[in-house]
């Protein structure tokens, strides 16, 4: 190293062929670290003519895994970078990004302005900060909490930095807050609003901590991932889509949020906020429609704190310049007979067929939600939109829609339903007082949901219903025994069902 | 996977020769992690006969990297299970530890109690928690602070999780809290109550922001890494050592918190607090002297917050027994000539030494310093201690200590100076009136301390001097010239010099 110059740091690739579900990690061989004096965990960036990425780097400690003057390459970084083994690519040392300051001080409880948090964000993005640096930023918009000057900032910022996609014309908009299971509204409303000749294309993501995500569901009935090209021809055609957002980089920065999110479930107010309005922003959607489900395992528990989200919601519309209405729904229990991805489009499926064995309170919903979208258009009288969504629906127009949709995003086989069921049944006579959310979408993701597609729970009885000792409440269906079993055990002691 | 049961999950280690510095990660073949439903990312739990440790797992996309059946582990794995290529180990699934609840509790302000600490302690320990959870858990104590309560069951659990080593008699210990450049005066200190008679088992740290820790500088010296055995033995013979604690295992919980407080810099008051008085609980001391430099780029930057640290720290002392004294010393600016290791190694013998040329404000303070603890123990009247320190030094009796210590805990061959010098001038006559910590300790890394041990800086003016324009203020020294390059670079607009 002494005699060499930095421009001299060329490295052969070898493919590692190794995924860390996106985490960017180079293996330098130890001699060639020690000669750079860099450590385990250090920072590097490594480029090639067209592109760079900031990459964590581990070490080879002999020249099994990386020979000398060679650098491994995990699957991310080969991606990011569209290169293969045998190629060269350079490395350069990259300090700390400038970013780290903002966010220390947000630890301090400083306010962030928007330059500063288009700063990171900007570093989030470009994957220039560690899992541990992003945690920060959460823990400390979470603790020190967002001002409503700094959620707008957060969602501008994540527009910025992330791809916009315009639709000609009006742009309507629905989103759902989550924590219901079952409540698969959107796959009935979307058909509706599209068939009433509206355009609305959806961008939906997976489920993180519920049983299915609305991409999940969708998958069980055609492609989500796809281009933006094969997106705009979708919507063109139908003028609808119901793809999966997280392929399609908009706003990218909020997706690698959540993942540091998730391992504590936090529920970061203004980064939820932010999340959700810069989706929608990024696809200028004009009219937007937003459904806060109430109850004591959703992230409005209180009518109080419905309230409060309603009122941020609305004032980040108005910020952006979006039309925003928000309703506040029933969050208490599931919605629908199925959960887990499969269950839940059968679901849909049977609500769009006016099949009358179709779970009712699923249907009654997502006409209400369709008939205020059609009220915000203008062009349906205040009172007439659950009228005429309604009509759409009970006419098979929105049948006919979806399986438009299904057939230009590109029918899937439907997965079969999990082949290891399980019957869990009442102890005891009377009348349901309380359906657990959390209970239900722990059982199915123990059966496998969202990833085991055709696993989850079959709900035979929901609030109100009279019950039987020794009916069977729901079934839980797995793709494999050892799952099977894990739920079944769990659901011995947690059934989630409140009989008096 | 259908029709095995988990007792089947055995695997055959392919050794993946790479280290990542910490963090455990095993490698699955892409079929073996679908029929397992394993995402990467996930936590598994690995075992042989004896151990098991939790790992994140990594997925390899085809049978390159690891073929179906074997399990890909990386080195902190293979050392923490003690198995090598060829052995069998068992894998099975492992939720989520519980202390998580704990930890999000504590973001939402939450009070824990002991037990709680504990849960969370130990799991940091045995490596249970990622480090995006372990980020939470310091972020969380930080931005919501820790009660007294809290420090003191903290640090209850740190020592409870860790090694516990007794030495016989009356134990003495010295902690600075650090944050000045050059502030070497445990190694002046150590062998002068080593001299008195007395027993001062002293565990030091690695620098961490620093640009040397007493570990690092002593190692230019003396070995400092060894088996408890061997430490006893030394003390034993010597009444002293200056070892590395790191390896000693005594409150590992603190280091790993540690880890992931420093990629921000976090001075979380609750962690350090703990993290020093479990370290020196954890060997028993009875009598401990702190010291804390006040200073703008110190942990305790005005009279104020050094006062609250010092009843914080004497708190904490009478909860756990131990008798401590706490004094608040000049932090303002850089204490010594060198810094860097083997410039402060350099420093300090001087000082034994009794050399005239020797730093006069390391010797002042390393006696006022031992003075104290030689009071502490109550074998010297109150206001005679410095004097007998003096004594002691001059004598030449703590040099031969010193060198007593060195060859007991075994000798090193003194690394060499960077080759690489460079001279920063005055750019004005006049009076030094302050120098910048934070600059001289950023200089003295950018030329590679304290990695790279021969590196670092030589102050040749310091507050007070007088200095004509174009005098040496310091010397950069670095091992190679990249690191020389950028050390000079950053020279030319940060001195760190108020010349008035």
């Amino acid at each position: 190293m002494k005699s060499k110059k930095s421009t001299d740091m060329h490295f052969k690739v070898k493919d590692m062929d190794i995924a860390t579900g996106g985490i960017m990690i180079v293996i330098l061989n130890k001699k060639d670290a020690n000669k750079l004096d860099l450590k385990s965990g250090d920072r590097i960036l490594v480029k090639n003519s067209q592109t760079e990425v900031t990459c964590i780097m581990d070490i080879s400690e002999s020249n099994k895994a990386v020979p000398e003057g060679r650098i491994g390459l995990f699957e991310e970084v080969l991606d990011k970078l569209k290169i293969k083994e045998g190629h060269i690519v350079q490395i350069n040392f990259t300090g700390k990004p400038e970013s780290i300051k903002h966010i220390r001080d947000k630890l301090y409880g400083k306010h962030l302005s928007y330059k500063e948090l288009l700063h990171i964000t900007d570093d989030i993005t470009n994957d220039r900060l560690t899992d541990i640096e992003k945690t920060y930023f959460v823990a400390a918009s979470f603790t020190q909490g967002l001002s409503n000057e700094e959620i707008v900032g957060l969602t501008r910022a994540m527009v910025q930095t992330g791809k916009k996609i315009k639709f000609p014309g009006l742009t309507l908009d629905k989103h759902c807050i989550g924590g219901v299971p079952g409540n698969r509204t959107t796959m009935v409303v979307i058909p509706i609003i599209a068939a009433a000749g509206f355009t609305i294309p959806k961008t939906s993501s997976r489920a993180i901590t519920s049983p299915a995500g609305t991409a999940d569901t969708m998958e069980c009935l055609a492609k989500v991932e796809m281009s933006e090209r094969k997106i705009k021809s979708v919507v063109k055609k139908t003028g609808a889509c119901m793809v999966h957002g997280g392929s399609m980089n908009l706003a990218p920065a909020d997706d690698k949020i959540i993942e540091v999110e998730h391992p504590l479930s936090i529920d970061a107010e203004g980064q939820l906020l932010a999340s959700v309005m810069a989706k929608k922003s990024s696809v200028n959607a004009n009219h937007i429609l937003i459904d806060i489900p109430m109850g004591k395992s959703t992230k409005a528990r209180t009518p109080k704190e419905a309230k409060h989200l309603k009122k941020m919601f609305e004032m980040i519309g108005k910020r952006l310049g979006m039309n925003v209405k928000v309703i506040v729904t029933d969050g208490s229990h599931p919605i629908g007979k199925g959960i887990g991805p499969l269950l839940e489009a059968e679901d849909v499926m049977a609500v769009l067929r006016n099949d009358p064995l179709a779970p009712q309170e699923l249907r009654k919903k997502a006409i209400t939600l369709a008939g205020i979208l059609l009220e915000m258009t203008g062009k349906y009288r205040k009172g007439k939109g659950a009228e005429a969504a309604k009509e759409i629906l009970e006419s098979g127009k929105a049948l006919k829609k979806m399986q438009q949709i299904i057939k230009e995003q590109g029918k899937q086989n439907k997965p079969s339903l999990g082949e290891f069921s399980y019957p869990v049944r009442s102890g005891k006579t009377g009348k349901i007082k309380e359906v657990d959310n959390e209970i239900i979408a722990k059982l199915a993701r123990l059966a496998g949901a969202p990833s085991d597609k055709g696993s989850g729970l079959y709900l035979c009885k929901n609030v109100g219903d009279s019950v039987k000792k020794g009916e069977i409440l729901f079934t839980i269906y797995a793709e494999n025994n050892f799952k099977s079993e894990l739920a079944k055990k769990f659901s011995k002691f947690n059934k989630g069902y409140l009989i008096g």
